[in-house]
């Protein structure tokens, strides 16, 4: 079965891969069970050895939004857990029994602190990404208008109103629209 | 202004300066300017030191999607050429007058072998999500399917049908329906 440990550089110092196996368990879970839950502030990362991991959003109708599938050999997480300390966007259920490493993601960074910057600017990419996915699939347009402001504070003024348009995938008139309404609230 | 060596750990030696300094060139580029056109592969990132860049996917019926915005401080590139080899699915053009750092994503795995695995799979997860949102927005429902498969080769069998059409944003019916078109295919 592949690990989470085939990821990692050979040799390593007896104490590096202590000092990494002791942050790393193993776990049966089954088909069904729920390892994270929306609004969860726990920042564990699951490495799929066999079986089926998947995560997926919950939009405010109830209606189920698959994220991805997690089969064997991929890493699933909630990646907002780990950067910004914010609670859980997604779900995370098993759609097979299956075994899987859990580990935090600073498992990555611990080997030494030179490529640390890097990583935590791919996870923080990951996580812009994610929220991106998320929100096109689920959320609202005024949801997804407020999430770009805080995304990108600097450049509402600075950019064409129709390529912000573009960005949210719909129409000029329709983020006109949702600006306006934001306008007037108190 | 911000530099991409603001994100370099401090401590390194004055010979890796050296070696990373001179993967990295300053340019000047003008609004308006294309830096990348899709199919083209050139595994270039730039750093955004003043100015706005942009990315974008052209559709079949020739629509723009933007894919994502860069201010000062943020990183952008086409991710599967860095990591696949991939001709770019993006553009890159410049929304202001800007000053880039040029480099290669290569650089980031420089100060040592010991992350280089770790920043692959950030990468490449990178990839991933990049490709989902240019499919979301720009994409056939056929062409979702094909790339599903490609991404996720061994799930089809094992995934309910509808938890598929969850992923792809559309119904279960929908999906039998490009299936069944598929499987009549030469």
């Amino acid at each position: 079965m592949p690990s989470i440990f085939d990821n990692f550089p050979e040799g390593l110092s007896a104490d590096m891969l202590q000092k990494l196996k002791s942050n790393v368990t193993t776990k049966q879970v089954s088909k069904g069970q729920i390892l994270l839950r929306k609004g969860e502030k726990v920042g564990k990362a699951y490495f799929v050895r066999s079986g089926c991991l998947r995560s997926y959003a919950i939009d405010e109708k109830g209606k189920e939004h698959v994220f991805m599938f997690a089969p064997e050999g991929w890493i699933i997480t909630d990646i907002g857990a780990h950067i910004h300390d914010k609670p859980a966007e997604l779900f995370i259920d098993a759609l097979e029994d299956s075994e899987v490493e859990v580990f935090n993601s600073e498992l990555f960074s611990q080997f030494n602190e030179h490529n640390h910057n890097a990583i935590m600017r791919l996870l923080k990419r990951n996580y812009v990404l994610q929220k991106r996915i998320i929100m096109l699939m689920s959320a609202t347009l005024q949801e997804r208008y407020l999430d770009f402001i805080e995304t990108y504070p600097d450049i509402v003024q600075r950019v064409p109103q129709k390529m912000i348009a573009s960005y949210l995938g719909v129409t000029p008139e329709a983020l006109s629209k949702v600006r306006s309404e934001l306008a007037k609230k108190p």
